[in-house]
């Protein structure tokens, strides 16, 4: 398996196509789902491109996770959830839909079940108050 | 919330509760599951104490990392398996049950559903055929 350029992340990272961003630095970007599973839902990817963890830089990874920690915190705190739940899909059979390495940040309240990822668009001014949300929190 | 060492994987770490290890370094520590959600399903863990993602150290998160991902690729091919599935939950309202940081590690097959965490301990000898394989293949 091979990284195809040629997909929705990297056209993200390239400002190709929009993104409600919450965290960029040199080598790490991170947006809202727009089909999140719960209020706060967002993605951290690598700028480098890999098709997944499976074939991803090693030092990638180790610069990637502490910003992950960093937006966990960040989301949790911005909605008041009880927790957080971390996913990362490798491959169709794992249920990875787009080939470029992403971590799941999805803030958890007790007794709220996940949301399906259910192929409905989030409404894109939710979308950017959830955003601003977590940016205020990253500043604090 | 702070660590508490007195969890079952501060004791695996110890070496005073057995486990089916996998891999071992300075810092880290794998092994198998004991309530599988699919053959080959291991945990990583570092040695170091935090409670979750949301209290690690950063050092440790970017060592930890690349192991996660050695120990995905050897999963993946100990079980020819069509993908991975990588899952870390912060705090009970996230499915948290041992409070010492872990990854879960899962071998996904095309059209085979993960098993529920249902409480019930798989086989000791299948668990021990189950790490060799993975060590195995972690000497190829």
């Amino acid at each position: 398996m091979t990284y195809d350029p040629d997909n929705i992340f990297s056209k993200i990272i390239a400002g190709t196509i929009p993104s409600h961003k919450v965290y960029e630095d040199e080598d790490t970007l991170a947006f809202m789902d727009v089909m999140p599973q719960a209020p706060g839902h967002l993605l951290v990817i690598p700028k480098s491109g890999s098709r997944n963890l499976l074939d991803a830089d090693p030092v990638t990874l180790s610069k990637l996770m502490p910003v992950v920690q960093k937006l966990a915190v960040a989301a949790k705190d911005a909605f008041d959830a009880d927790g957080v739940f971390i996913a990362q899909f490798n491959e169709p059979a794992a249920g990875q839909t787009v080939f470029h390495l992403h971590f799941h940040v999805i803030p958890r309240h007790e007794g709220q079940p996940l949301k399906p990822h259910s192929g409905k668009m989030e409404d894109q001014a939710i979308l950017a108050d959830h955003a601003a949300r977590i940016r205020a929190e990253l500043t604090n």
